[in-house]
C-alpha cells in the first residue's frame, strides 16, 4: 500500500476525537490530517494526542471539504448506508485495499469522515468517488469517531509486514531432537522402574510418549525440569 | 468465526475507555464484557457508550485477572512487544482469524488488555497462552485503549459475511447494451454534424466513443442527461 492518504474530519464536535484520530493516524503511520470548519474552541485544544502532537501541529483546517479533496484522485466518504439510498458505489473497510489495487492510478487518496451525531451529510457525499461502510451490526451500527479512523488506519496498513514484527525467536531455545530422545529415554527408565502404564507395551508407551513430547512444542529451559521431575519421581520409587 | 469472545479489561483508569471499549464491542457484535479491579469511581461511570448501555450494565468485575479468564480455553495478552522478551508465542492481529482457526478446539477465547500507561506487567502476561499485538509504527506503538479494543474486535469480526451489505444495487438502474448503443449511435450523428473529430475515421470514432461509454460505469439516469446534451449540441449547430 503506497498510497498517500488524508484523513479528513469534516466538522468534529469533540477535541478528544481530533486527538484520538490524530493518535490512531501515528500508530498506523499516517501523517496527514486535514479538518473541515472546526469549531473555533475545538480545534487546536487535543490534549490526548500522546506520541501524536507533530502530527497535530502539521494538520490543517480548511473552510470546504472541497479545499480538503482538491488535489486527491480518489476519495471516500463514510457512511454506516443505513438509513440512505445509495448513489455511488460502496466499499466494505476489508476490501479497500483490494479496490486500492483496482485502481492502481489513485496514488492520493481521502476518507473523510463526518461530524459524530449526523455523519456525512449528502452534500458531503456527493463529492466522494465511492462510499466506505465499516461492517458493524444492525444492533449498534455508528462507531465512535476516533474507533472508526483507527480501524481504517489499520486496514490500510494491515498488510504491512515491517509494523510490529518481534525478532526472530532465539533457536537455541528450542530443542533439538537429540535432546528430546535423551528426554524419552529418560522418561522410559522412570516409567519402567514405577511400572506406570505398564500394561501397553514398551514400544507403544515410548510412541505414545514421545508423541506427546514433540506435540508440545517444548523450549529447552522445559527440558531441564522435566528432568528434575523425572528424577524426582524416581528417587521417591527408591525409598 | 464462531468463537465466543471475551473481552477483559485490566484496571483501566480513564471511564471514558470502558464505555468506549463496550460500543466498539456493541459495534461488531461482541458482548462479554469483564473488568478486573476497576478503581471503585471509574466503574459504572461510563457516559460514553452510545448504543452499547445493557452490555455496560451487564459487564462484571472481578478481583482478579485468574477469574476474568477462569473458563477459557485460549488467552491472548495484548502488548506493544518492544521492550519484553517474548516467553511465549507472538500473534500479529492480522493473523489472529488463521490461528483460531488452527486451534479449533479454543471454543472459549479471551482478549485481555492493560492498564493505559503500563500495559499488561509480566505476571499477567504469563497467564496468556499466546501474547497478540496491534502491527504500529515504531514513531507511534502504542494505541489508545478504546481504539485497540476496536481494533480486535474488527480483525475479529472482518470476514463476517452478514455485517454491512448493502441491498443488492436495483438492476433496473444498469443501462442495457442495447441503451448504450442507442446513445453511441445518437451521439455518432451529433459528432458528423458538428464535424467533431472528423479527422478519424469514422469507423475508429466510433469505436473510441463506445469504449469510452463502456468504461464509464454509466447509470440509467445517466443516459437521459448525455441524450439530453447531445441535443443540446446539435440544436446550436443548427441555428
Amino acid at each position: 500500500m503506497n498510497s498517500n492518504v488524508r484523513i479528513v474530519l469534516v466538522r468534529p464536535r469533540n477535541p478528544l476525537n481530533i486527538g484520538a484520530a490524530a493518535r490512531a493516524m501515528a500508530n498506523f503511520g499516517f501523517s496527514d490530517l486535514v479538518v473541515v470548519k472546526p469549531y473555533p474552541p475545538v480545534w487546536r485544544e487535543t490534549v490526548s494526542a500522546v506520541g501524536a502532537e507533530k502530527l497535530v501541529l502539521a494538520a490543517k483546517a480548511v473552510r470546504t471539504l472541497e479545499e480538503a479533496v482538491d488535489d486527491r484522485h480518489l476519495v471516500f466518504g463514510t457512511t454506516t448506508t443505513r438509513r440512505r439510498k445509495l448513489e455511488r458505489p460502496l466499499v466494505r473497510l476489508p476490501e479497500l485495499p483490494a479496490e486500492l489495487r483496482r485502481r492502481r492510478g489513485a496514488s492520493r487518496i481521502a476518507l473523510v469522515f463526518g461530524p459524530e451525531k449526523t455523519g456525512l451529510s449528502n452534500r458531503h457525499l456527493r463529492q466522494c468517488h465511492c462510499l466506505l461502510t465499516v461492517p458493524t451490526s444492525d444492533d449498534c451500527p455508528s462507531m465512535n469517531l476516533g474507533q472508526a479512523v483507527a480501524t481504517c488506519c489499520y486496514e490500510l496498513s494491515r498488510g504491512r509486514k515491517d509494523f510490529g514484527r518481534a525478532k526472530a525467536p532465539d533457536a537455541g531455545k528450542l530443542p533439538t531432537s537429540g535432546e528430546i530422545r535423551r528426554l524419552v529415554t529418560n522418561a522410559m527408565e522412570v516409567f519402567d522402574a514405577t511400572g506406570y502404564l505398564d500394561f501397553l507395551p514398551a514400544e507403544e508407551r515410548e510412541f505414545k510418549l514421545r508423541r506427546m513430547l514433540l506435540g508440545w512444542g517444548l523450549k529447552r529451559h522445559d527440558l531441564a525440569l522435566l528432568h528434575g521431575a523425572l528424577r524426582f519421581v524416581l528417587k521417591g520409587t527408591k525409598k
